[in-house]
């Protein structure tokens, strides 16, 4: 496509009111004649083909990875993005890690201790589901450091992100932007299908009460580790075949854009070939 | 299906003889009225429904895991199970390993302290592409350590594999059976394809001098490591589309047999409903 879809998601620099953006837009979305959506296809064989690159790549001593960075209040999607998105790679080059509260042995360390552990090998596509930036979100809102600590991690954090980038990391970082009522749908589909109880925990509804206290802490966020070398897109995502297809596109511009190629090593054709004669 | 995979493709007690074992075969593979071979499909959904309802239980405090290990020689097909069997679980269930030669720090350890470390947790599938036999495998043919050391391996990865079976873990173990003419067509496949040069080493043209040494160590391993927690399959793999729609079915037999459940927590739905009123 002409558009591109890092451009039309691309949060602006300067302060950043999410009111401003609508959870259930659908830019660059493609429309038939008569203005109907028409059906958004990802091209998961030319995604894969393009990680498949960046991995034969990085067997040649290629430093390139991608680190695709997902947030967003509960039920924004972030597992359903890592499985229908994520999932049109090979299992080989991707390395997905979900950050959950932190453990006794995480805490011992700087918040970006288990963060650093899990940065992509070369070749791969990291995936994080939820991140550092929980450290300036749920720790904010719930004040589990004082504002002194946790005031100092955007720097911080920009610092880290500047230091991937520099070595070879091209971080994509997706805000899952869904209202409050889509949050209560969802919620509430998971209460009419027993499959899904497993994945109702109450203390979901009780963060619902400092949802606009998480909306001022991802202003903060995007405004504050909006960098050029690590920008954040806001992904609508109240339609949540949008919300993948967006990221999809997200993600094949990033790839397009590094280029992989396969290495061609100089090999004697002829004299492998003979090699492998039949024995006779 | 009636029949079992588990069945058809189980190495029997005793002394093994890679010669009796056809890599063409297609034991169980489906045919028409006429002979012909039907289509061969691996229900995807099916799969990674189970693995899902495997990782669900695990949320919940479950401590089963399953572990897939494919060996064989080189072109034999470990990377293609991997994307095509592999493949069709979400990427959140899925720890994937490729063993390579081992690093200075992983020869400072016991030779089963790497694999250790990359045993999957629970609720999520582990695949080793290459494992703990390599070291009874490319060790013993290469004599890279002597016969002393490498002779004690087999009880030593009996008694590994007897404790991860017993704290959770099915193991599935897949010798992936190719005849000496195949390889040689798969490696002459990659010279024909400037985009798998990269793939190409001309290291493995020098093992097919040692096919037979291989083919003797495989058969030690398939005999002295077939174990009742932890037995070894030979899948004819000489044709691709067989070899992946039979570990496609070994791995439904094995989770169907486990037959994982998700959770039903004793939720008070009324009240979580209504607490998830909109507001007014």
């Amino acid at each position: 496509m002409a558009d591109s879809m890092r451009t039309a998601l691309r949060v602006p620099d300067g302060p950043v009111n999410l009111a401003g953006y609508d959870p259930a837009a659908r830019p660059l979305a493609p429309v038939n004649k008569s203005g109907k959506a028409k059906k958004l296809r990802t091209d998961a064989e030319h995604l894969a083909g393009l990680q498949e690159r960046l991995w034969a790549e990085s067997t040649a001593g290629g430093n390139r990875r991608v680190l695709l960075l997902l947030q967003g209040m509960d039920t924004a999607g972030k597992g359903g993005v890592t499985e229908h998105v994520v999932g049109t790679f090979g299992p080989i080059g991707v390395q997905y890690t979900a950050f959950k509260k932190p453990t006794k042995q995480e805490l011992a360390h700087d918040f970006l201790w288990r963060i650093g552990n899990r940065v992509p090998p070369p070749g791969v596509i990291g995936v994080f589901d939820r991140s550092q930036y929980e450290d300036v979100l749920v720790v904010r809102v719930h004040e589990l450091v004082p504002e002194s600590e946790w005031s100092t991690r955007y720097g911080r954090i920009n610092a880290f992100e500047a230091e991937l980038a520099g070595s070879g990391t091209t971080i994509v970082k997706c805000f899952l932007h869904i209202s409050y009522e889509t949050q209560r749908e969802r919620l509430l589909a998971r209460l009419a299908d027993p499959d899904k109880h497993w994945k109702f925990n109450e203390a979901d509804i009780d963060e619902r009460a400092f949802w606009t206290d998480y909306v001022a802490a991802y202003e903060a966020v995007l405004e504050e580790c909006n960098t050029t070398v690590a920008p954040w897109y806001v992904v609508p995502s109240d339609d949540k075949a949008y919300r993948n297809w967006a990221i999809g596109a997200l993600l094949r511009e990033t790839l397009e854009e590094l280029d992989p190629r396969y290495p061609q090593p100089d090999l004697d054709l002829d004299r492998l070939r003979e090699r492998l004669e039949p024995p006779h």
